[in-house]
């Protein structure tokens, strides 16, 4: 039987690996108040993604519950939220935070999730023109009934996860949200912890 | 002075226009419940395109408003809605439909918006790997309080209309949505027209 793995993602970066179908994977953050953005990728004949918008047509919610699949740009099913070990909620509205998000708050040459997901998609010989929409797990951004949209300060605890099943062999990238001029991720960017069981 | 353009875009179907900066663009549902897509492309050094993603992160509302910008994957200005003739609401939560969302319905080479943007771009000369998410005009789909999503049947009337303004010199594609077994559309696909005027 294969043992699991731990994969750490320090502040402010990014990181990839593979998982197989049927495996587990759990993301935490220890510290808590840490957003993580999530990307699933098949890298098979045709290069597919997780699309949120393809996930909220077809499970018919602004936001994933457990037992909700999340679906790629072709509509496969790519990941099951298995056990959401975490109050929530999870954004599946925003983009990643990328530089001109920072260039527009002063803030030149700022780490960001765009930038973290394309360094690791590079280093796995992968060229894409662009970057999906992630899911921010951990984000408290809930839409206002009036249709606003504000980003809080997630109310995740130190050790909140969510428990993800593999519903293909895929790559993974995980970031740790840069965000540290706004409360996004309460007062300090931390580390997030990815751990994979494989498939029994 | 130069005149006005007028496109009309039959009932599922997609088709491709180039406006200049400062263009008023009319989108007008002729029959009413008509759904319509509209992406929007920059075709410079970069290709750049109308992301709702970025649009609701920087406008910080879910569906737009007269005033508000539609804003690119670059963060950059693209078109303004300056006049809302209709009632709304104006989608920006779902992708184009596609054959995959056919297929699931039992409906296999059904045509669909996903593929008429594709014909409209390689009619262009563009070769785009995936399909940017549209501001779904006139589609009424509103969330619920509890975060659960439907399609409703378009409440827009004969006639109604918003109009944009191009903030770039821009490639423009719109579409008559293609659903036709769903109240989407109301009881039937109809044309959409399109009315540019250049800037005076």
């Amino acid at each position: 039987m294969q043992s699991s793995r731990h994969v750490v993602v320090p502040p402010q970066s990014g990181r990839s690996m593979r998982v197989g179908r049927g495996d587990l994977i759990r993301i935490i953050d220890p510290k808590g108040q840490q957003v993580s953005d999530l990307w699933a990728f098949s890298t098979g004949e045709k290069l597919d993604w997780l699309s949120t918008s393809q996930t909220r047509d077809i499970t018919e919610r602004l936001f994933p519950k457990p037992g909700d699949h999340f679906y790629s740009a072709a509509g496969k099913v790519m990941l099951t939220l298995i056990e959401d070990g975490s109050p929530g909620p999870h954004d599946m509205l925003y983009p990643a935070c990328d530089s001109a998000l920072y260039e527009r708050a002063g803030l030149p040459n700022h780490p960001n999730c765009r930038d973290n997901l394309m360094k690791a998609l590079a280093a796995e010989g992968i060229d894409l023109p662009f970057a999906p929409d992630p899911v921010d797990l951990f984000q408290n951004s809930l839409p206002q009934p009036d249709g606003t949209l504000v980003v809080e300060a997630s109310i995740n605890p130190p050790g909140g996860y969510v428990t993800l099943r593999a519903e293909q062999d895929l790559l993974l990238v995980v970031t740790a949200c840069s965000v540290d001029h706004h409360p996004t991720n309460g007062d300090a960017c931390t580390e997030i912890e990815v751990e994979i069981t494989p498939a029994a």
